[in-house]
């Protein structure tokens, strides 16, 4: 059986998901497209050769009779509405990151989510399915450091053109947040920001590095380094600190080189190069559950999760103080299945 | 459009073919089946869910209308003959490792591929399709070591149950024989074997390790420690010096852990572990190259030359002297394509 | 010239000293000894064939015509005692950690030795003479990572038979207190002490691991993770994140080991193995600046430095706040020369 | 006891000896000295503030009175004659590098000394008291690896200003020579050299790399690139493969850096930067085991080993044959004492 998609969005990421399912991935098929900007639509259609029906906007893909599950990568602020609609018509739906644009749009997706009676949405954070975070879980998860006490983490990007404001906690770190729920099969309870002296290549005013601290429920202390200026690569470490001993996230698998006076590893530059793999198990493991009538990626659930803590880590950011991630109590609907590892 | 494909052969390594092109790959389905076993070809068919006819034998499934392409997965001494039906029957094929049990076998197979006048047979040698080799290669070919001047290699094994006679030759060191060629874009003129000390664990009269040395056309040296009871185990070394660096082929990447003592990263066990993948992206390239009518994959000319090479160094061993690799001139029919490396 | 020296204390660590200083380092002789029990100065004398007279107190060693320099390495409570003494008769002297047992007591000494007029005292802090630091520091003062932002490190014991109470600060911590000062040239002014869950390890009712932050003027921030229960191994980690690149602590030179399935360097267990080396060092360049005239290692006012932190980290870790660390003007005095790093 | 030393020959590595003998180590003074040009000797002992005497010549060295041992650091053709008076003087002396200029000359020396009835001389390979080879030498004596079956050892020089001929063996290989038999307590009965391709920047008609194999009465296989003119650093490197696995010597301590796309620690330029320490523990363990009567280094019969394993591989080069090593039986008198691995 094929999984008949509908695209909401052909921008950037939409255009590479629609490429991926079209040429690379199996079981899935691209039948509906459609972009606020109707002639991007068309040119992905043609491009890429798709048997696709271009529509007039997303909730006409969403109502589509021969639409079995949507993908949603438009606008931010638009995706609370899509996802909402895909729930409301009963579909599966996959929705890139923000799963909405506030932790209120989020809590009204799990709300509807739990009304419908059935798990629908998946959010995409897609370090859950990189081979070396599964390598890492698979570790801990077998037991050869015993008992997680501490966390250290680095998330660093070479440089961050255009970023400003908050966005090293709500573009950066994010990623952390929902990756090391995940990992420890653990939640946060309070955060705390730290500003260390500032990098001379920080623009636009910008924070630059931070120390981003976290509890867990189990007490659990999670220290990450978010350094979005750190020149010399996209460098994602993650440490865990067990009772018996100490696991790290590999490095990329890379040629040892000896030359010019220095025995070296390559360290990525671009961000892709570090990623781009665990898109494709992402969005093939998505089809696949679907098919089946399951759901194992990070659910509405979580991504309200991530958004609470977001918005507690730029409050502690401003505040100075340690916050609460206050958080209702997870429907029972959310229990099964979010936390596996697939390694084949 | 879909490559159809037969299947000759459905023993372990035919029966896992079908698997991954069935479930894991794109653009090729399995239409037509058959073992000398028949129940096994039965047994694939209803366990995998195939939509395949069952053949009486290797010649039906070549000459099936519905069939575009072979995989001849058959017991070796049978390769040579399918091969050479399907170059008859105008079919790409796509023969497991040995092409043939001989050098003669394999230069038949060359010489009726010339005379047909269009490549058509790809022989599974799957470490052309190993990332890590794909990495190396394109270090080395970028220019980042200079010219090389030494290979240095290791091919273990953590024990070699069955292994007797010549196999370290025959059967493991045939794949140094082949991906050395590809890496170094060079041919072979000579060769020694020493053999060392033996382990105490070698078992049936085995000598091992053995220590291979290879002249290249361009008097690059290779040397290459092949040791089936290394016991540690399954590692597979590539270090290519080059005028100005070293560049070595990646360790698998793994986690780093710090426990009792020790800082470390795991060393596979089973060779499965270590290239299951690039059987994936050997049979998908084979798929996809097929579809367009090219031939990239390690070609009947390849086959032969490890054939003739693999003999030499039998010869070697059992002489003690360096042998002469003596080969026809390569047909100009083979001088386009075979070299490529495609990494995304 | 040889330096003659008189050691205050022949216990285990007083011993150490009188045997490198006798048998491993030139330029200085142990000419005075002394410790509480008599015996034991009895035995070290001649056991190590030391001609050196035994006096009844280390008064009457700082006061004996023929000593030149005096070792404290008494119990912890007469440290500051015989500090001040040596201080008085105006003779250098080498005193193991603590310099006192109270902030307020080391003030002392450095008040004393302002007096005094002339910089007479060096503090036992080590790890400035641990080669691996003395590489991290060079590595740093050529500008190679830029200016220091954030640094992460550990502190990592097997296990700590003995430890209570705020142990793993005040005899665990206080080596990065001196030794991150040094490495950075900077100063502290505030501390936080975050407590994680407890490993199953812990004894005594002891908190174990801790993570200790600390502030510094430029805004450096450093964590430290302090784990006395860690099980796998002694190991020391620092890293220095800078504007430009990173730099970590070597480790210590191993053999690179493959097997039973892993690829492996050796971590210590005890740590006299990882800074056995470095007492050799310090010791040797305290007779060799001694002699000189000069004084290049920890100081009175370092000493009195670590202090006054490890009691903030102490009341931080009570009290669970941020606590400043606040110390008067550092006396001019002090400015010059201890922030040497000595490679040949 | 101090060993008083007469020294001749003040040049680069004699000076350098004087120096750290007078400044570094422990036991030995400088008493006399001797250089074929006047003027050095004096320079040294006045720029370096000796107390010696300065002697026309060599032999007067070795026979004056106060003398207790000699350094040969002369010109190496006038090696074999001050070590042979040093023997007829009663004397311990240490020679550097070539014991003398022929295996003749080397067995002139050898019978010498067993005439003389007690070991007198030691041979200047400082290899064996380099920290990663004694740390190598451990593991492999404790078992940690089995018995040997092959070593993989390569010796890389950035540059080799000055080379000629055959030095690459004769000056660069002559240390593995040495340290290979050391290492395994084994000895050679053939060799094998092979010319790879030449570098681009090999000069004056110099072959490079060299790939030389020797084997030894145990059956261990070991293959040697010499490499002199490698460009990226100076680089060695020595891999023992045994029954159970394979230790390397380890790397040199260094920095773990993160900066520009790469993660790297330092390879060595200077040799001396890799074997400086070396000298320091050779001389002063000469020193120690002399005061005790004792002679634990490579004695004059490890001297002649290695010169006449040195002319067969010279020989072995210019032949393209494999030959044989072949020496008289080792007289009983070497038997004790020159395989000991000293590590603190």
């Amino acid at each position: 059986m094929t999984l008949r998609i509908g695209v909401i969005g052909t921008g950037a990421i939409g255009r590479d998901h629609i490429r991926r399912i079209t040429n690379d991935l199996t079981g899935g098929e691209i039948v509906a497209v459609t972009d606020v900007n109707a002639e991007s639509a068309k040119n992905v259609v043609s491009e890429l050769h798709l048997n696709a029906k271009i529509y007039e906007n997303g909730h006409d893909v969403i109502k589509a009779d021969d639409v079995d599950a949507i993908i949603v990568t438009s606008w931010g602020p638009t995706h609370e509405e899509f996802v909402l609609a895909s729930i409301a018509a009963g579909k599966p739906v996959f929705c890139e990151k923000p799963l909405a644009t506030t932790a209120e749009g989020c809590k009204r997706i799990v709300d509807a989510e739990v009304a419908h009676g059935k798990q629908l949405v998946q959010v995409g954070f897609m370090r859950r399915f990189d081979k070396s975070y599964r390598q890492l879980k698979k570790i801990f998860d077998e037991g050869k450091v015993g008992e997680a006490l501490v966390v250290h983490c680095a998330h660093r990007n070479p440089t961050a053109p255009g970023f400003s404001g908050d966005m090293a906690i709500t573009d950066s770190f994010v990623h952390e947040i929902d990756v090391l729920r995940w990992l420890l099969d653990d939640d946060y309870v309070s955060c705390q920001v730290i500003l260390p002296r500032n990098t001379r290549f920080a623009e636009n005013g910008l924070q630059d590095p931070h120390m981003i601290l976290l509890e867990t429920k189990k007490g659990i202390r999670i220290d990450t380094e978010v350094f979005v200026n750190c020149k010399y690569g996209y460098d994602i470490q993650c440490q865990i600190v067990g009772e018996t001993g100490i696991a790290n996230l590999p490095e990329p698998q890379s040629v040892l080189m000896r030359s010019e006076a220095k025995l070296s590893t390559e360290i990525y530059v671009d961000w892709k190069d570090r990623f781009i793999d665990s898109y494709d198990v992402e969005l093939q493991e998505w089809i696949d559950s679907t098919v089946k009538g399951e759901m194992n990626g990070p659910s509405a659930w979580d991504g309200y999760v991530v958004a609470v803590t977001s918005d507690a880590c730029v409050e502690a950011k401003h505040s100075g103080g340690i916050v609460a991630i206050e958080l209702p109590e997870r429907p029972a609907f959310y229990d099964q299945g979010n936390n596996k590892v697939l390694i084949k």
